[in-house]
């Protein structure tokens, strides 16, 4: 199998309470491809321009990302530039210049289309569109996006959301965009479109799956001593999420069993968990599966209680 | 067993985004009784005035629920009035009439001091010392506090503290108290106190538990379709803790087993939330261990994943 990603790659500047960088590798296609990697290989469709350093291009040929969909224009790659509150969960942009990426419209290669599974990344929705318009049979299509584009462009959010098969989106993104305080009220809401599955981000706090069929799992988060920059810990969190499924079978109608989508939940806020500990991607770009593995079990015995009802004597 | 509370008992008014009630049954002596006299007998010291209703003492004598140290004085009941915001997690304290609770010194009936578990309810720290002086042979001492205390009484809190085994405090209360923005960073600061165990609430996320020696467990929400009232529910939490580990034994040297912890937490967060789904004690009086069971078996499909690591193909 392999994973189409369309989104983002950028070249950021990030400040935390702590510490300042520029140039830092960030774009949630960038975030996510060096992610779900890890588990498959990775088809990337997105824009940089031509001061786009070589070696982010060395590594990601070098780790199962295939680029042949990545564009490389003449002018400036993208570039946001965030500072984060003293609680790293809520920040400010000071500054965003599209760049290339101002014109930007994906474009496939043939050998793309049949990709088993696709992430929209945030990007604007109706690039998304473009990118749906073009792939066909695919098991899954899964799409992330903000709140920029649930203020700006409901309508053609509305749209993609018809066409896919998971939204993820955060706890605060499901209230803004459905008006409902309750989550489970909200997520109802949503299945009303006729997604598939939900997954609610509830960030430090780990991650909610939902299914239009009644599933419902609760995941913990890996417990971090300290956040370091939480900047495309989301796009990792698909990562995980994608790259997992992308190793497992789906049934005959396509359709995961429930086993696997808690266990992708889990791989999710693992290495979305890894994603927090350094700038850019460099909590990631070393992981390896056993890393992963060790933090898998060590969420087991972190969150696992007696499964049988002691009577109360 | 038997478990001993101090605390307030109050006649409150509560007003919601959605309703309000006057002369609701309030205070966490109030909450916790009632919910842990689901599990065991409960010894609950208090103060009321000579309005409070014969109807609510009646029913606590009906549940399990000991009144010898509950003193009735003439003259008005301790009253809170309080709103919640759209979020129903900050509210506005609008009113507080302290009546007979203003002169309150606990007065321990002999038997009392026997009790093997003791719940420090949220009180003045000075009320939780002198406690703390009456009772002798405890298995199991608890603490609750309030953001109130810790800004104008910390040196006095900081002594309970040294004295008790376990401490609740609310995710917010724990940044506050320690000055730390990491849960993890600021729990090992506390464990300096002396402490053997901190169980921090996260409300509609659920609970972690942290051991001296190293004991970590997430244990998570039940979700709710609709919070109605929150008031009570973290005293409600305590009641179901301290409920479930008096139905159990600990060993020669006092400690409770890893799974007894973790199943009184568990126990915690579905007492909790039954308390949220009516105004007062109301989600709770009619509360059976049928309905505590069927959620806890409920938590365990909502949570509970593949423990096995399956091999990445």
């Amino acid at each position: 199998m392999s994973i189409l990603v369309v989104g983002s790659v950028a070249l950021d500047t990030v400040e935390t309470p702590f510490a300042k960088r520029e140039g830092v590798l960030g774009g949630a296609a960038s975030h996510f491809a060096t992610a779900a990697s890890l588990y498959d290989q990775v088809n990337l469709i997105g824009i940089v321009g031509s001061d786009f350093p070589q070696e982010y291009l060395d590594f990601w040929r070098n780790h199962n990302v295939d680029l042949a969909g990545l564009q490389v224009q003449e002018g400036k790659t993208f570039h946001w530039h965030g500072r984060y509150h003293m609680d790293m969960n809520s920040r400010d942009t000071l500054d965003t210049q599209l760049g290339v990426f101002g014109d930007f419209h994906p474009t496939m290669p043939a050998e793309y289309a049949q990709s088993s599974l696709v992430f929209l990344a945030n990007i604007q929705p109706e690039l998304q569109l473009e990118v749906l318009q073009q792939v066909s049979k695919t098991n899954l299509t899964v799409l992330d996006t903000m709140e920029l584009w649930i203020n700006t462009a409901r309508s053609q959010l509305v749209e993609v959301m018809k066409q896919v098969d998971v939204l993820l989106m955060s706890e605060e993104e499901v209230r803004q965009f459905t008006g409902q305080a309750s989550i489970l009220v909200a997520v109802r809401q949503l299945f009303e479109l006729g997604l598939k599955y939900v997954v609610v981000k509830l960030g430090s706090y780990g991650a909610l799956l939902f299914g239009a069929d009644g599933t419902y799992f609760s995941a913990p988060s890996y417990p971090l001593e300290e956040v370091f920059d939480p900047t495309g810990a989301g796009d990792s969190f698909a990562g995980g999420f994608l790259g997992y499924l992308s190793t497992v079978q789906p049934d005959a109608t396509g359709r995961f069993s429930r086993m696997d989508l808690q266990r992708a939940v889990v791989h999710g806020n693992i290495v979305g968990s890894f994603a927090c500990t350094e700038f850019g991607i460099g909590g990631i770009r070393e992981l390896t599966m056993a890393d992963i593995r060790q933090r898998y079990q060590e969420l087991v015995s972190y969150s696992h209680f007696d499964p049988e009802w002691k009577p109360i004597a």
